[in-house]
């Protein structure tokens, strides 16, 4: 319960300033040779300080794996890893046990569980993710060497990608911060985060993610649909707004004579506007779909609030936070996508005698 | 595994051509008196034949309850249900048995299993959302009496409701066929609508759910974020393509600044661009979401395809097909909200000692 | 959650005197052709009414299956089923409903839940069993068709079948009425029972169960042992009071080394105190378990209780209950391993790249 | 999946010479101060080495909880905590990569997952217990102060503690090395398991266990009795056997006039041959059960097998094992029976409205 995947599971603790992150991914088949450099390549793309336009906070974001792996192979028992946390400065946190800020989860938690960690978001910060990207970029290694999982920054404020997927060449979106592999489209966003960074701001987008390869048959017939499971992991994701695939909320606008994809003789489509997916199940085709993203709730600004007896106060969030999510985002939204896929695959292993 | 709910749990069966739907409710607790008629209430809003916008199929669709419920109240232990299956014309289905229909789940599930309960799309049938207007009916009597669910159609095609939620009153929902509380719009939807029939061709739209009174506390931290639990049950229903609550996809175009929703002295918020939701938990302030609806993918026009040898073929829908399925959508997500909701409602109870 | 079976899992609903029985049965394969016939010989084994030494009770106890079937194979999707009850005298139990029958489920369940359905014990009823023998006669059907399961009564009373089950010829264990294949035991346990019933009493014992041929590796390392598995489901049959497997409770009082079963060279083992199963997992040897089941609770003397008041009854059991539950519990222990021994045996599919 | 518990839930990881044990709670509820003196309390009453007649390895044995807790109370988010492991002597066990100990998980592991991390048994130690003591003395924490869980060892080898558990002071059973809280049974088992010792050798024996004030509804009517739950939990301990509870096997010998527990006029009962639970469900009485431990499978002393490639090998166990689990597994027997009964507990305040 409250643990991502179905049979291949992801269980996760950590608060923001607690003393680790860390996770157990339990079903975990035995045999893979784990790739390690990747696990720690999809880190740093997740880390803070790796670029100008993201926070400055310093965290190696190191995995130490405990358990599951012997001699470099899992084991198919339970796989225990931690994170540290390192670069705490919790008393930068102090002032804020007894208040609220404005659209972050301080009301809520302390509503729910009668009092919180509040150092920090505790629990309800972002550094979540980074579980999620070592648990996603091991079930990567499960999945058939020639599926692609590409996200990228497709929109930044009012900056969108013009170009559809296919006209990019996803091994540019890490040439620049922005992870927008349009490089024209990608200097605008830049300067666009640079700008609202200046004024202490923060500002919102989407990201696209496109997969290639994906055998049919991936995804279950009701509860399950493959679109439902990976809504529900990008929905999970801490400032996540909307999500749509194929077509999405553009399809609602139009006809089933426009909407339908007709075959070819070898079943694939002529379009594809149902993102790779029908009746819940991967048909072979690209499955893509896009994630909306608020901006970030603190802001480098005074903004009114108040303490839990009701007392007004001014809150201006400090130091070392990021102007715009999306960058870092980005090996989130794959490494979900990839447990997703793997718990589906796995499964789909069982479906015929 | 592949249910509804955490805790309160819907485990569903059924084909559209089968001999019943039904479904199995476990962790209901004791002592609740059903409200029966507002069970079959709900299912006549869903059901076929209802209006001259929607299919012209018969189905009774009348639940019967098989156990759980004694003299009237729930005894906490399973409740059992089926709904049998009375109008089938499966010989309409036999030239199917070799045929993919485009954008159908035909091909998907021959992939995944082999072979394929071919008549009336099987198991991938809308049919099946009756097992869950059933259990959101049911699990809707949990939440305190004042929590208030609305749905309603807020687009068809390029025909928006403008009005914000806030300007509607809801009791004017069920006033039309199409289910848009403006009855200016709902007249220009239902023009639309029956033109579209008309041509043999069918259009998608999106459904727009408020929730009123929730309390404070419901969701969960990390995976079992209340927005994400709402879109993986949307996006499990059968021509959702994308999900979106507060803000949206808009709130991804822009800043901080303007989306942070600032308190007022009691903790409710100024704004409310977060729907309701911070951090994945209930903030005491509506709830508002949006699903986006692909249209049918049965259209009464010649459409090529092949069958399973490659021939090709020439596919025309024939009979009773809806050219909309938003009107009857509308209990499907309100009814499905509805559980999502009382089981989260139920696990809050456990989250202080 | 309270379902059976980790992957491939049984959901069940039913009460005693309500409408029917039934059950969803989730992630069983696609493709295979049902025996159908082998699951009503099954239900057949279990029904009331089938010898004079059990309850002379009548029901039929047909399933009707409702879905996850087509043209006789099963399709992937869940297999919805029912079976109707017949046979009610509901008025037998009227004086029931405020009064607590001694070593029955009545106190508890009214502690639990506020209320219940106090007619033929309500859910707490055996008649659940039902359930797992429709479900078990499936799932034995996905296991290799060399694995046998054999249960037999092996102790009445006083009376035990003192032969090690190698010697025993599992065919003739329904030659008789009580289920022990030692023909000259059986008739001492059909004596001993016939003279119990004659006294308005009951009589407990034993069931040993002996699996052959399954392959090695099946059960999970920690949580998920196969011996833990089996006991869980078997202590969960009405009337058990305790398993024991390999050795069980004598080999509490062995020392290693005459415990340890030293290997062939071919990897079977000279000795099987072990019971087939070693750190949870199957080696390929006999599976044996023993179940210690209780006298049944409604004897038809006398017997001194009170009603929620407190107001001292007289209750006095009626008409047709077993005088002892062993031999219609046979093919129960033999249904349930089965679906443990398959969902153990799916999931293994998946423990190596 | 393979997790402890139904809501309250702990998964766990570990090997025996990996870096740590460890595990997550989930669904505890916040606003628990804890104990943790009480949980490192019992980490020492199961820890190694803690007197002559268990093994002479030393591990500190130190519980880490890395997130969950806050200001000493718990937050209601996840616990994750870690074990590390000090005293590994991996070198000893590089013999046994390519050979199959004896009644040992060595072969089962090997066909399972293909190869297996052979240093200490690796998941198949008994060490992982050291996770669910941690988790169970947490748990502990969650019931009414007045709940005692009480077990203690009540039989080695043929030595039985002849009194019934109502004549025993729970209060001695520390008072020895062996924990058996009649002093003069104590002496006997003591001197039997240093004979036992010296001959190289190892020996079973028994735990009884017995819970007093355990308020009336706990356990849940079908799959998830309370009985099935304790018996899964210990059925999972590493060299368990056997469960029983009540009258066990003994009851199976019975008839029902002598079995039936009658009601006093305050509802509770007489005898108790219940064992304190009736159709699953507490009913307020003294809970009691026995588990059965098989003899440890390490002897000092060689014993014949074979290679990986069928080649005959001795084996002769090394250093530092326990000739007998018993008295160690007292407080694994207490705690993970806390561990089962919260989780019903908490579950049980869900079932009425």
């Amino acid at each position: 319960m409250f643990s991502l995947g179905n049979f291949l599971t992801l269980s996760t603790f950590g608060e923001s300033h607690g003393i680790a992150y860390g996770g157990i991914i339990t079903n975990f088949p035995a045999g893979l040779k784990v790739d390690f450099d990747e696990v720690q390549k999809q880190l740093d793309r997740r880390k803070p300080g790796q670029s100008s336009i993201v926070t400055q906070r310093k965290e190696s974001d190191t995995v130490k794996f405990l358990s599951g792996i012997f001699e470099g192979k899992t084991t198919g028992t339970p796989i225990g890893f931690i994170i540290e946390n390192e670069n705490q400065k919790s008393k930068d946190y102090g002032h804020l046990e007894n208040t609220f800020r404005p659209s972050h989860a301080d009301f809520t938690y302390d509503q729910k569980f009668g009092f919180r960690d509040y150092r920090g978001g505790g629990r309800s910060s972002a550094r979540e993710t980074v579980n999620w990207v070592v648990a996603g970029s091991l079930a990567k290694q499960l999945l058939p060497e020639n599926v692609e999982i590409n996200a990228y920054v497709s929109s930044v404020g009012e900056i969108f990608c013009e170009k559809p997927y296919q006209d990019l060449d996803f091994s540019k979106t890490d040439s620049n911060e922005v992870r927008c592999p349009d490089s024209e489209t990608a200097e605008k966003m830049i300067s666009k985060i640079k700008e609202i960074r200046k004024e202490g701001n923060t500002i919102g987008g989407t990201i696209t993610c496109v997969i290639k390869n994906l055998p049919a048959g991936i995804g279950e017939p009701v509860f399950g649909k493959l679109q439902a499971e990976l809504a529900k992991a990008m929905m999970n994701i801490n400032a996540a707004k909307g999500f749509e695939y194929g077509s999405g909320f553009c399809g609602a606008k139009m006809t089933g004579k426009e909407h339908n994809d007709l075959f070819n003789k070898d079943f694939s489509t002529k379009t594809n506007l149902s993102g790779g997916i029908q009746g819940g199940i991967s048909n072979g085709m690209d499955i893509y779909f896009r994630v909306a993203f608020k901006p970030v709730a603190t802001i480098l600004r005074p903004q009114e609030s108040f303490d839990k007896d009701g007392n007004p106060v001014i809150l201006e969030g400090k130091g070392r936070h990021d102007p715009c999510v999306l960058p870092r985002a980005v090996p989130i939204v794959e490494n979900l996508a990839a447990f997703v896929l793997a718990d589906l695959f796995l499964i789909n292993q069982l479906r015929k005698i």
